[in-house]
Protein backbone atom coordinates (compact mmCIF):
# COMPACT_ATOMS: atom_id res chain seq x y z
CA UNK A 1 0.00 0.00 0.00
CA UNK A 2 1.22 3.48 -0.47
CA UNK A 3 2.59 5.53 2.57
CA UNK A 4 -0.21 7.60 4.90
CA UNK A 5 -0.75 11.02 3.63
CA UNK A 6 0.33 13.90 6.16
CA UNK A 7 -2.06 17.23 5.68
CA UNK A 8 -0.65 19.53 8.23
CA UNK A 9 -3.09 21.53 9.92
CA UNK A 10 -1.20 24.67 11.42
CA UNK A 11 -2.03 27.30 8.92
CA UNK A 12 -5.74 27.65 10.53
CA UNK A 13 -7.69 30.88 10.61
CA UNK A 14 -8.33 29.34 14.43
CA UNK A 15 -5.04 30.25 15.57
CA UNK A 16 -4.75 33.87 15.86
CA UNK A 17 -1.53 34.50 14.63
CA UNK A 18 -2.54 33.32 11.34
CA UNK A 19 -5.73 34.83 11.45
CA UNK A 20 -4.15 38.35 11.80
CA UNK A 21 -1.68 37.58 9.28
CA UNK A 22 -4.33 36.53 6.67
CA UNK A 23 -6.09 39.85 7.44
CA UNK A 24 -3.06 41.74 6.86
CA UNK A 25 -1.66 39.87 4.46
CA UNK A 26 1.39 39.40 6.07
CA UNK A 27 3.25 36.71 4.84
CA UNK A 28 5.89 36.17 6.93
CA UNK A 29 4.02 34.06 9.58
CA UNK A 30 2.09 32.06 7.25
CA UNK A 31 5.34 30.66 5.66
CA UNK A 32 7.23 30.39 8.83
CA UNK A 33 4.37 27.93 9.35
CA UNK A 34 4.55 26.14 6.57
CA UNK A 35 8.16 25.69 6.62
CA UNK A 36 7.79 24.21 10.03
CA UNK A 37 5.44 21.52 8.52
CA UNK A 38 7.49 20.83 5.69
CA UNK A 39 10.54 20.21 7.35
CA UNK A 40 8.74 18.10 9.72
CA UNK A 41 7.18 15.75 6.97
CA UNK A 42 3.76 17.27 5.75
CA UNK A 43 3.25 15.79 2.37
CA UNK A 44 0.75 18.58 2.01
CA UNK A 45 -0.29 21.89 3.77
CA UNK A 46 -3.47 22.69 4.76
CA UNK A 47 -4.59 26.61 4.34
CA UNK A 48 -7.76 27.15 6.56
CA UNK A 49 -8.75 30.58 5.27
CA UNK A 50 -12.19 30.67 7.55
CA UNK A 51 -15.29 31.68 5.68
CA UNK A 52 -13.65 34.72 4.47
CA UNK A 53 -17.19 35.88 3.63
CA UNK A 54 -16.10 39.48 2.19
CA UNK A 55 -12.46 39.22 0.27
CA UNK A 56 -12.47 35.14 0.19
CA UNK A 57 -11.72 34.97 -3.70
CA UNK A 58 -8.72 37.55 -3.52
CA UNK A 59 -7.54 36.16 0.07
CA UNK A 60 -7.42 32.48 -1.26
CA UNK A 61 -5.51 33.60 -4.20
CA UNK A 62 -2.85 35.14 -2.50
CA UNK A 63 -2.62 32.53 0.12
CA UNK A 64 -1.60 29.57 -2.55
CA UNK A 65 0.38 31.82 -4.66
CA UNK A 66 2.14 33.08 -1.58
CA UNK A 67 3.20 29.77 -0.36
CA UNK A 68 3.31 27.68 -3.86
CA UNK A 69 6.13 30.39 -4.87
CA UNK A 70 8.24 29.97 -2.22
CA UNK A 71 8.19 26.49 -2.04
CA UNK A 72 8.53 24.73 -5.03
CA UNK A 73 4.59 24.41 -5.53
CA UNK A 74 4.40 22.08 -2.11
CA UNK A 75 0.46 20.21 -2.57
CA UNK A 76 -2.01 22.36 -0.91
CA UNK A 77 -5.83 21.79 0.61
CA UNK A 78 -7.96 24.52 0.09
CA UNK A 79 -9.60 24.77 2.92
CA UNK A 80 -13.13 27.25 3.57
CA UNK A 81 -16.62 26.79 3.37
CA UNK A 82 -16.77 29.84 0.88
CA UNK A 83 -16.76 28.00 -2.25
CA UNK A 84 -16.04 30.98 -4.45
CA UNK A 85 -12.77 30.83 -2.92
CA UNK A 86 -11.61 27.45 -3.34
CA UNK A 87 -12.46 27.88 -7.05
CA UNK A 88 -10.39 31.26 -6.94
CA UNK A 89 -7.58 28.94 -5.32
CA UNK A 90 -7.88 26.33 -8.07
CA UNK A 91 -7.49 28.89 -10.80
CA UNK A 92 -4.01 29.52 -9.55
CA UNK A 93 -2.76 26.38 -8.17
CA UNK A 94 -0.18 24.46 -9.48
CA UNK A 95 -0.71 20.54 -9.35
CA UNK A 96 3.01 20.18 -10.89
CA UNK A 97 3.58 18.14 -6.96
CA UNK A 98 0.17 16.80 -6.45
CA UNK A 99 -3.02 18.02 -7.19
CA UNK A 100 -5.06 20.50 -4.92
CA UNK A 101 -7.22 19.09 -2.06
CA UNK A 102 -11.00 20.71 -1.41
CA UNK A 103 -11.47 20.34 2.33
CA UNK A 104 -14.27 19.42 2.12
CA UNK A 105 -17.55 18.22 0.73
CA UNK A 106 -20.19 16.28 2.40
CA UNK A 107 -23.22 14.46 1.60
CA UNK A 108 -25.15 17.15 2.27
CA UNK A 109 -25.97 20.94 1.14
CA UNK A 110 -21.64 20.84 0.33
CA UNK A 111 -22.12 18.10 -2.21
CA UNK A 112 -21.52 20.16 -5.15
CA UNK A 113 -17.75 20.83 -4.40
CA UNK A 114 -17.28 17.55 -6.49
CA UNK A 115 -18.38 19.69 -9.51
CA UNK A 116 -15.52 22.07 -8.16
CA UNK A 117 -13.17 18.83 -7.74
CA UNK A 118 -14.21 17.07 -11.27
CA UNK A 119 -14.07 20.28 -13.66
CA UNK A 120 -10.54 21.77 -11.58
CA UNK A 121 -8.86 17.80 -11.33
CA UNK A 122 -8.74 18.41 -7.78
CA UNK A 123 -8.83 15.93 -4.57
CA UNK A 124 -11.52 16.18 -2.47
CA UNK A 125 -11.88 15.44 1.28
CA UNK A 126 -15.77 13.78 1.42
CA UNK A 127 -17.00 14.55 4.73
CA UNK A 128 -19.29 10.94 5.97
CA UNK A 129 -22.21 13.55 7.04
CA UNK A 130 -25.59 14.92 5.78
CA UNK A 131 -26.99 17.04 8.90
CA UNK A 132 -24.90 16.76 12.16
CA UNK A 133 -22.90 13.53 13.34
CA UNK A 134 -23.82 10.38 11.73
CA UNK A 135 -25.47 7.90 14.43
CA UNK A 136 -22.98 5.18 13.42
CA UNK A 137 -20.87 3.39 11.13
CA UNK A 138 -23.97 2.10 8.87
CA UNK A 139 -24.83 6.04 8.20
CA UNK A 140 -21.72 6.77 7.17
CA UNK A 141 -21.03 4.36 4.74
CA UNK A 142 -24.57 5.46 3.16
CA UNK A 143 -22.90 9.19 2.80
CA UNK A 144 -19.70 7.46 1.55
CA UNK A 145 -21.64 5.66 -1.18
CA UNK A 146 -23.54 8.94 -2.16
CA UNK A 147 -20.67 10.92 -2.32
CA UNK A 148 -19.16 7.98 -4.36
CA UNK A 149 -21.89 7.84 -6.80
CA UNK A 150 -21.75 11.43 -7.45
CA UNK A 151 -17.87 11.40 -8.12
CA UNK A 152 -18.64 8.48 -10.35
CA UNK A 153 -21.22 10.30 -12.75
CA UNK A 154 -18.82 13.08 -12.94
CA UNK A 155 -15.89 10.88 -14.02
CA UNK A 156 -13.79 10.83 -10.63
CA UNK A 157 -11.19 8.67 -10.17
CA UNK A 158 -12.13 7.35 -6.53
CA UNK A 159 -8.88 7.60 -5.83
CA UNK A 160 -9.09 11.59 -5.85
CA UNK A 161 -11.51 11.18 -3.02
CA UNK A 162 -10.49 11.07 0.73
CA UNK A 163 -13.33 9.81 2.59
CA UNK A 164 -13.70 11.72 6.59
CA UNK A 165 -15.47 9.23 8.82
CA UNK A 166 -15.66 12.48 10.75
CA UNK A 167 -13.44 11.74 14.41
CA UNK A 168 -15.30 12.15 16.76
CA UNK A 169 -14.37 13.23 20.61
CA UNK A 170 -13.33 10.19 22.76
CA UNK A 171 -14.12 12.17 26.20
CA UNK A 172 -18.13 11.64 26.39
CA UNK A 173 -17.93 9.84 22.85
CA UNK A 174 -16.21 6.61 23.94
CA UNK A 175 -18.96 4.25 22.77
CA UNK A 176 -18.49 6.08 19.58
CA UNK A 177 -15.20 5.40 18.70
CA UNK A 178 -15.94 1.55 17.36
CA UNK A 179 -18.32 2.92 14.99
CA UNK A 180 -15.83 5.64 13.39
CA UNK A 181 -13.43 2.80 13.13
CA UNK A 182 -15.13 0.42 11.61
CA UNK A 183 -16.22 2.79 9.15
CA UNK A 184 -12.36 3.05 8.12
CA UNK A 185 -12.38 -0.54 8.00
CA UNK A 186 -15.27 -1.19 5.62
CA UNK A 187 -14.67 2.17 3.28
CA UNK A 188 -10.95 0.78 2.86
CA UNK A 189 -12.28 -2.73 1.86
CA UNK A 190 -13.95 -1.02 -0.47
CA UNK A 191 -10.53 0.18 -2.25
CA UNK A 192 -11.53 3.63 -1.25
CA UNK A 193 -8.51 6.26 0.72
CA UNK A 194 -9.31 7.52 3.96
CA UNK A 195 -8.50 10.99 5.92
CA UNK A 196 -9.86 13.09 8.62
CA UNK A 197 -9.16 15.84 11.35
CA UNK A 198 -7.16 13.35 13.95
CA UNK A 199 -6.83 15.00 16.98
CA UNK A 200 -10.75 16.04 17.67
CA UNK A 201 -10.37 12.63 19.31
CA UNK A 202 -8.59 13.98 22.48
CA UNK A 203 -10.33 17.12 22.26
CA UNK A 204 -11.11 18.30 25.85
CA UNK A 205 -8.51 15.55 27.52
CA UNK A 206 -5.21 16.53 29.43
CA UNK A 207 -2.93 18.42 27.96
CA UNK A 208 -0.27 15.42 28.56
CA UNK A 209 -2.64 12.87 27.50
CA UNK A 210 -3.13 14.52 23.62
CA UNK A 211 -0.38 13.19 22.38
CA UNK A 212 -0.73 9.97 23.83
CA UNK A 213 -4.66 9.62 22.68
CA UNK A 214 -3.54 10.97 19.35
CA UNK A 215 -0.83 8.73 18.58
CA UNK A 216 -3.03 5.18 20.04
CA UNK A 217 -5.90 5.94 18.11
CA UNK A 218 -3.46 7.14 14.94
CA UNK A 219 -2.42 3.65 15.18
CA UNK A 220 -5.61 1.48 15.58
CA UNK A 221 -7.26 3.67 12.89
CA UNK A 222 -4.01 2.94 10.47
CA UNK A 223 -5.20 -0.65 10.98
CA UNK A 224 -8.50 -0.83 9.99
CA UNK A 225 -6.78 1.19 6.69
CA UNK A 226 -6.81 5.25 7.44
CA UNK A 227 -4.76 6.12 4.38
CA UNK A 228 -4.32 10.02 5.50
CA UNK A 229 -4.76 12.45 8.28
CA UNK A 230 -4.97 16.10 8.91
CA UNK A 231 -2.72 16.78 12.08
CA UNK A 232 -0.22 18.87 13.25
CA UNK A 233 2.86 17.39 11.83
CA UNK A 234 5.77 18.70 14.34
CA UNK A 235 4.16 16.53 17.15
CA UNK A 236 6.74 14.64 17.08
CA UNK A 237 5.11 11.33 18.79
CA UNK A 238 2.41 11.17 16.88
CA UNK A 239 4.36 10.94 13.23
CA UNK A 240 6.76 8.51 14.88
CA UNK A 241 4.01 6.63 15.48
CA UNK A 242 2.90 7.09 11.86
CA UNK A 243 6.15 5.86 10.37
CA UNK A 244 6.42 2.91 12.40
CA UNK A 245 2.31 2.44 11.51
CA UNK A 246 3.38 2.70 7.84
CA UNK A 247 6.88 0.07 8.65
CA UNK A 248 4.87 -2.36 9.75
CA UNK A 249 1.74 -2.44 7.26
CA UNK A 250 5.14 -2.43 5.07
CA UNK A 251 3.92 0.54 3.61
CA UNK A 252 7.75 1.74 3.57
CA UNK A 253 11.11 -0.18 3.87
CA UNK A 254 12.46 -0.90 7.37
CA UNK A 255 15.38 0.58 7.98
CA UNK A 256 17.79 0.96 12.13
CA UNK A 257 16.95 5.17 11.11
CA UNK A 258 13.41 4.95 9.83
CA UNK A 259 12.19 7.57 12.39
CA UNK A 260 14.66 10.22 11.29
CA UNK A 261 13.88 9.86 7.45
CA UNK B 1 -15.33 -6.42 26.63
CA UNK B 2 -12.82 -7.15 29.32
CA UNK B 3 -10.01 -4.80 30.03
CA UNK B 4 -6.92 -5.74 28.73
CA UNK B 5 -5.00 -8.51 30.40
CA UNK B 6 -1.38 -7.52 30.99
CA UNK B 7 1.42 -10.53 32.01
CA UNK B 8 4.52 -8.96 33.47
CA UNK B 9 7.37 -10.84 31.90
CA UNK B 10 10.80 -9.61 34.22
CA UNK B 11 10.85 -12.31 36.75
CA UNK B 12 12.83 -14.45 33.61
CA UNK B 13 15.58 -17.22 33.82
CA UNK B 14 17.10 -14.96 31.16
CA UNK B 15 18.15 -11.75 33.21
CA UNK B 16 21.21 -12.68 35.01
CA UNK B 17 20.03 -11.41 38.32
CA UNK B 18 16.78 -13.49 38.39
CA UNK B 19 19.07 -16.56 36.81
CA UNK B 20 21.28 -16.31 40.24
CA UNK B 21 18.60 -15.27 42.34
CA UNK B 22 16.77 -19.02 41.35
CA UNK B 23 19.58 -20.65 41.90
CA UNK B 24 20.40 -19.57 45.29
CA UNK B 25 16.92 -19.69 46.33
CA UNK B 26 17.19 -15.85 47.02
CA UNK B 27 14.05 -14.54 47.43
CA UNK B 28 14.73 -10.94 47.21
CA UNK B 29 15.76 -9.67 43.95
CA UNK B 30 12.34 -11.84 43.27
CA UNK B 31 10.06 -10.15 45.36
CA UNK B 32 11.71 -7.12 43.86
CA UNK B 33 10.46 -7.63 40.21
CA UNK B 34 7.14 -9.09 41.30
CA UNK B 35 6.39 -5.76 43.53
CA UNK B 36 7.45 -3.31 40.52
CA UNK B 37 5.53 -5.37 37.93
CA UNK B 38 1.97 -5.25 40.39
CA UNK B 39 2.74 -2.10 41.56
CA UNK B 40 2.76 -0.86 37.47
CA UNK B 41 0.39 -2.30 36.66
CA UNK B 42 0.69 -6.32 35.64
CA UNK B 43 -2.48 -8.19 36.15
CA UNK B 44 -0.58 -11.66 36.25
CA UNK B 45 3.34 -12.50 37.13
CA UNK B 46 5.05 -14.70 35.18
CA UNK B 47 7.80 -16.86 36.30
CA UNK B 48 10.21 -18.26 33.91
CA UNK B 49 12.35 -21.11 35.55
CA UNK B 50 14.12 -21.92 32.41
CA UNK B 51 14.24 -25.75 31.67
CA UNK B 52 15.23 -26.54 35.14
CA UNK B 53 15.96 -30.11 34.33
CA UNK B 54 17.30 -31.15 37.54
CA UNK B 55 15.43 -29.48 40.20
CA UNK B 56 12.39 -27.46 38.10
CA UNK B 57 9.72 -28.93 40.66
CA UNK B 58 11.42 -28.30 43.88
CA UNK B 59 12.41 -24.68 42.14
CA UNK B 60 8.27 -23.75 40.39
CA UNK B 61 7.37 -24.76 43.85
CA UNK B 62 9.54 -22.74 45.67
CA UNK B 63 9.02 -19.71 43.34
CA UNK B 64 5.09 -20.37 43.56
CA UNK B 65 5.23 -20.48 46.94
CA UNK B 66 7.06 -17.07 47.80
CA UNK B 67 5.54 -14.80 45.60
CA UNK B 68 1.87 -15.84 46.28
CA UNK B 69 2.43 -15.51 49.88
CA UNK B 70 4.05 -12.44 50.25
CA UNK B 71 1.81 -10.48 47.27
CA UNK B 72 -2.12 -11.89 48.75
CA UNK B 73 -2.33 -14.66 46.24
CA UNK B 74 -1.52 -12.46 43.19
CA UNK B 75 -2.21 -14.70 39.76
CA UNK B 76 0.73 -16.50 38.11
CA UNK B 77 1.70 -17.63 34.79
CA UNK B 78 3.90 -20.70 35.29
CA UNK B 79 6.88 -20.68 32.44
CA UNK B 80 8.96 -23.61 31.71
CA UNK B 81 9.09 -26.54 29.04
CA UNK B 82 9.56 -28.56 32.16
CA UNK B 83 6.15 -30.21 32.25
CA UNK B 84 6.92 -31.43 36.00
CA UNK B 85 7.76 -28.21 37.08
CA UNK B 86 4.36 -27.03 35.87
CA UNK B 87 2.58 -29.67 37.30
CA UNK B 88 4.56 -29.09 40.64
CA UNK B 89 3.32 -25.67 40.67
CA UNK B 90 0.49 -26.17 39.88
CA UNK B 91 -0.18 -28.43 43.13
CA UNK B 92 1.04 -25.44 45.65
CA UNK B 93 -0.89 -22.46 43.61
CA UNK B 94 -3.59 -21.07 45.33
CA UNK B 95 -6.20 -19.61 42.85
CA UNK B 96 -8.21 -17.30 45.20
CA UNK B 97 -7.19 -13.90 42.91
CA UNK B 98 -7.25 -15.76 39.73
CA UNK B 99 -6.42 -19.17 38.12
CA UNK B 100 -2.65 -20.44 37.15
CA UNK B 101 -1.71 -19.82 33.65
CA UNK B 102 0.76 -22.37 32.11
CA UNK B 103 2.83 -21.02 29.63
CA UNK B 104 2.73 -22.33 27.43
CA UNK B 105 1.14 -25.61 25.40
CA UNK B 106 1.69 -25.57 21.54
CA UNK B 107 -0.26 -28.07 18.82
CA UNK B 108 2.80 -29.86 18.39
CA UNK B 109 4.71 -31.69 21.33
CA UNK B 110 3.31 -29.52 23.69
CA UNK B 111 -0.30 -30.14 23.68
CA UNK B 112 -0.64 -32.37 26.14
CA UNK B 113 -0.27 -29.16 28.65
CA UNK B 114 -3.69 -28.97 27.85
CA UNK B 115 -4.37 -32.16 29.97
CA UNK B 116 -2.70 -30.65 32.83
CA UNK B 117 -4.60 -27.30 32.28
CA UNK B 118 -8.00 -29.30 32.55
CA UNK B 119 -6.60 -31.61 35.50
CA UNK B 120 -6.13 -28.35 37.24
CA UNK B 121 -8.70 -26.22 36.20
CA UNK B 122 -5.76 -23.51 34.72
CA UNK B 123 -5.84 -21.47 32.20
CA UNK B 124 -3.32 -21.90 29.20
CA UNK B 125 -0.82 -20.42 26.37
CA UNK B 126 -1.57 -21.82 23.20
CA UNK B 127 1.49 -21.27 20.85
CA UNK B 128 -0.37 -20.95 17.20
CA UNK B 129 2.59 -23.28 16.07
CA UNK B 130 3.51 -26.86 15.68
CA UNK B 131 7.20 -27.08 14.11
CA UNK B 132 8.72 -23.92 13.75
CA UNK B 133 7.50 -20.45 12.66
CA UNK B 134 3.97 -20.86 11.21
CA UNK B 135 4.21 -19.40 7.63
CA UNK B 136 0.87 -17.26 7.10
CA UNK B 137 -1.99 -16.60 9.07
CA UNK B 138 -4.03 -19.59 8.01
CA UNK B 139 -1.83 -21.88 9.26
CA UNK B 140 -1.69 -20.13 12.40
CA UNK B 141 -5.85 -20.68 12.20
CA UNK B 142 -5.06 -24.02 11.92
CA UNK B 143 -3.22 -24.65 15.00
CA UNK B 144 -5.59 -22.82 16.82
CA UNK B 145 -8.29 -25.10 15.53
CA UNK B 146 -6.85 -28.27 16.72
CA UNK B 147 -6.10 -26.69 20.15
CA UNK B 148 -9.33 -25.70 20.43
CA UNK B 149 -10.74 -29.45 20.05
CA UNK B 150 -8.48 -30.82 22.25
CA UNK B 151 -9.52 -28.59 24.90
CA UNK B 152 -13.35 -28.77 24.00
CA UNK B 153 -12.52 -32.55 24.66
CA UNK B 154 -11.06 -31.65 27.69
CA UNK B 155 -14.17 -30.12 28.60
CA UNK B 156 -12.11 -27.11 29.13
CA UNK B 157 -14.12 -23.39 29.08
CA UNK B 158 -12.53 -21.63 25.76
CA UNK B 159 -11.80 -18.49 27.61
CA UNK B 160 -9.29 -19.78 29.77
CA UNK B 161 -7.11 -20.08 26.67
CA UNK B 162 -5.16 -17.82 25.71
CA UNK B 163 -4.11 -17.77 21.50
CA UNK B 164 -0.70 -16.21 21.14
CA UNK B 165 -0.22 -15.93 17.48
CA UNK B 166 3.76 -15.68 17.34
CA UNK B 167 4.70 -12.53 16.82
CA UNK B 168 7.50 -11.70 14.72
CA UNK B 169 10.59 -9.22 14.85
CA UNK B 170 9.47 -6.69 12.50
CA UNK B 171 13.19 -5.93 11.04
CA UNK B 172 13.77 -8.30 8.95
CA UNK B 173 10.23 -9.83 8.86
CA UNK B 174 7.94 -6.90 7.74
CA UNK B 175 6.24 -8.63 5.18
CA UNK B 176 4.61 -11.27 7.97
CA UNK B 177 3.37 -8.86 10.44
CA UNK B 178 0.02 -8.39 8.67
CA UNK B 179 -0.72 -12.00 8.89
CA UNK B 180 -0.06 -11.75 12.88
CA UNK B 181 -2.17 -8.93 12.98
CA UNK B 182 -4.58 -11.00 10.65
CA UNK B 183 -4.56 -13.90 12.67
CA UNK B 184 -5.07 -11.87 16.10
CA UNK B 185 -8.34 -10.51 13.96
CA UNK B 186 -9.73 -13.91 13.55
CA UNK B 187 -9.34 -15.53 16.28
CA UNK B 188 -11.43 -12.63 18.44
CA UNK B 189 -13.91 -12.96 15.47
CA UNK B 190 -14.38 -16.81 17.14
CA UNK B 191 -14.76 -15.27 20.09
CA UNK B 192 -11.45 -16.92 21.32
CA UNK B 193 -8.78 -14.56 23.61
CA UNK B 194 -5.22 -14.03 22.46
CA UNK B 195 -1.90 -13.20 23.94
CA UNK B 196 1.44 -13.24 23.17
CA UNK B 197 5.71 -11.62 24.01
CA UNK B 198 5.08 -8.39 22.37
CA UNK B 199 8.31 -7.18 22.71
CA UNK B 200 9.69 -9.88 20.49
CA UNK B 201 8.20 -7.54 17.56
CA UNK B 202 11.35 -4.67 18.31
CA UNK B 203 13.98 -7.22 18.60
CA UNK B 204 16.97 -5.76 17.11
CA UNK B 205 15.84 -2.37 16.63
CA UNK B 206 17.78 0.49 18.21
CA UNK B 207 16.76 1.26 21.89
CA UNK B 208 15.16 4.41 21.56
CA UNK B 209 12.98 2.90 18.88
CA UNK B 210 11.73 -0.02 20.60
CA UNK B 211 9.56 1.48 22.76
CA UNK B 212 7.59 3.59 20.38
CA UNK B 213 7.54 0.39 18.22
CA UNK B 214 6.12 -1.98 20.83
CA UNK B 215 3.24 0.86 21.85
CA UNK B 216 2.04 1.16 17.84
CA UNK B 217 1.98 -2.39 17.54
CA UNK B 218 0.37 -3.25 20.39
CA UNK B 219 -2.73 -0.49 19.75
CA UNK B 220 -2.78 -2.07 16.11
CA UNK B 221 -2.76 -5.73 17.57
CA UNK B 222 -5.61 -4.24 20.22
CA UNK B 223 -7.59 -2.71 17.68
CA UNK B 224 -7.72 -6.10 16.30
CA UNK B 225 -9.17 -7.27 19.23
CA UNK B 226 -5.72 -8.23 21.45
CA UNK B 227 -7.24 -9.21 24.45
CA UNK B 228 -3.61 -9.77 26.78
CA UNK B 229 0.35 -9.90 25.81
CA UNK B 230 3.13 -11.05 28.39
CA UNK B 231 5.27 -7.25 28.31
CA UNK B 232 7.16 -5.33 30.78
CA UNK B 233 4.47 -2.86 32.94
CA UNK B 234 7.11 -1.20 34.10
CA UNK B 235 7.51 0.46 30.21
CA UNK B 236 5.39 3.02 30.87
CA UNK B 237 4.66 4.16 27.35
CA UNK B 238 3.74 0.83 26.17
CA UNK B 239 1.05 0.44 29.71
CA UNK B 240 -0.19 3.85 28.93
CA UNK B 241 -1.11 3.14 25.07
CA UNK B 242 -2.48 -0.01 26.46
CA UNK B 243 -4.89 1.99 28.83
CA UNK B 244 -5.60 4.39 26.11
CA UNK B 245 -7.01 1.67 23.87
CA UNK B 246 -8.94 0.25 26.29
CA UNK B 247 -10.58 3.33 27.06
CA UNK B 248 -11.06 3.98 23.09
CA UNK B 249 -12.51 0.26 23.09
CA UNK B 250 -15.02 0.99 25.94
CA UNK B 251 -13.20 -1.46 27.71
CA UNK B 252 -12.53 1.30 30.58
CA UNK B 253 -14.44 4.13 31.43
CA UNK B 254 -12.80 7.17 30.57
CA UNK B 255 -11.77 9.78 32.95
CA UNK B 256 -9.04 12.89 32.53
CA UNK B 257 -6.89 10.74 34.87
CA UNK B 258 -6.69 7.32 33.59
CA UNK B 259 -3.21 7.37 32.93
CA UNK B 260 -2.88 7.13 36.76
CA UNK B 261 -5.16 4.83 37.02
Amino acid sequence: MEKFLVIGERIHCISPVIRKALAERNPEPILKRAKEQIEAGADYVDVNIGPAEKDGEELMTWAVQLIQSEFDNVPLALDTVNRKAIEAGLKVYNNEKGKAIINSADAGPRIDLFDLAAQYDAKIIGLCAKEGIPRDCEERIAYCTEMLEKAMELGMDPSDILFDPLFLVVKGMQEKQSEVLEAIRQITEMGLKTTGGLSNISNGAPKHVRPIMDAAFAAMAMQCGLSSAIINPCDKELMDTIKTCDVIKNNILYADSYLDL
